[in-house]
């Protein structure tokens, strides 16, 4: 029987370094001969890309607490079984960018949404699903909305407050210390070179460890 | 202090007549003098009709169950919130064109859904609010489908077998005998003056009776 794949997300606040460091993780993958798939979040199939639209556009509504959640875990789930689910089931590798540890942090950290609501959701759409491992990116807020900024216009979320991404690095790091065997945390705010080699590193160590059940 | 309104919804399966009985509806308050607003679901805002849109779109990619249940969910959080509770508060009657009791026969009865699912977002999403009243229109499934068909192309939904539509009703019907007093069963079957004379002695009825709390 095929070995199922692994499940590796990638995390951090804004501009600190994830979709730099999923291209760096697939180029080690490929040097390694693993098969994978990249992909993201919210969206990775057509229509979690429209929810993902729909999200993200600025609008003269406002977007109830609850609505933004669901929204989150409709793409989730049509992402998770449309996609997901069926390369691990190949034994392919899955690098995303953002994922449920995500939610946690930005609407629960960031927007104080309860976690209970948000684990209520997890669970609904994920069973007992969860990454294999998550990768934070971590670095002050400022290094990343520096780097950020670099790359032009700002969408909704990017224009939050500096206090609301505070709120949301302080959630990983409280959830990366909460579950050290999932959570990999990486200085991100190091020169690029260092990042990249810190996650070329990690990543060749998970490919040595025994595949996940 | 202002009276809150009421939340009046009409239920049904495709074509039975809850489009014209709204209108009937509208008719009979306005001659009572009534405040009220009509709204539908999916639907109700600019952004709940999108995804309204979203969830009606025939489309390549299979949409998964829990997707097309939590941005149902996902639209009546908005709806709820931005127009269906501003206008109860305003002391506004609220017709509503299908809402949560449509989800439990559609997504439960029709599709299977587990029921505990659909209460576990319909608590997320409502804590404890309900419609005051459900309209429901009650007809043979193949009356309905006649009159549907009638009116041009069908929807992703409407395309569905005829046993869908028979799991539907008897899904009503379950509920309502569960919830004898939010539930009233109309027979949608008989001649349209019929069913309309039937609607507006209900809506003068419950007019007379004591506003909720
Ligand atoms: N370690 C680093 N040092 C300096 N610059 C970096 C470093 N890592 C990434 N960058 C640069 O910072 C910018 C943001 O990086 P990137 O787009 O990868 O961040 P991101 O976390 O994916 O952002 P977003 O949250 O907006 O998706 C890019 O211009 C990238 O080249
Ligand atoms: N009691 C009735 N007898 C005969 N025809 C009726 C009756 N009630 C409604 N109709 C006609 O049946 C058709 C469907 O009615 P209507 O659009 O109100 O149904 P609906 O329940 O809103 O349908 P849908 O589920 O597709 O929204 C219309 O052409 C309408 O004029
Ligand atoms: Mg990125
Ligand atoms: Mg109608």
């Amino acid at each position: 029987m095929q070995a199922r794949g692994r499940f590796i997300t990638f995390e951090g606040t804004e501009g600190v370094g994830k979709s730099t460091q999923l291209e760096n993780a697939a180029n080690t993958l490929k040097k390694l001969g693993i098969e994978f798939i990249i992909t993201r979040e919210p969206g990775g199939t057509p229509m979690a890309e429209t929810i993902r639209e729909l999200l993200l556009a600025l609008r003269e509504e406002p977007v109830h607490e609850t609505t933004e959640l669901l929204l989150m875990f409709a793409a989730r789930a049509q992402h998770l079984h449309n996609r997901i689910l069926p390369a691990l089931d190949q034994g392919k590798w899955v690098l995303c960018d953002r994922f449920t540890d995500a939610t946690f942090a930005y609407q629960g950290g960031g927007r104080g949404v309860s976690k209970e609501r948000i684990a209520l959701l997890e669970a609904l759409v994920q069973g007992d699903v969860r990454p294999d491992h998550v990768i934070l990116l971590d670095a002050p807020v400022e290094t990343g909305m520096a780097r950020a900024r670099k790359r032009g216009e700002l969408d909704r979320f990017e224009q939050e407050a500096q206090a609301f991404f505070q709120r949301i690095r302080d959630a990983y790091l409280e959830r990366a210390t909460a579950m050290p065997s999932r959570y990999h945390v990486v200085n991100a705010a190091l020169p690029l070179e260092q990042v990249s080699a810190s996650v070329a590193a990690l990543l060749a160590a998970l490919a040595k460890m025994p595949a996940p059940a």
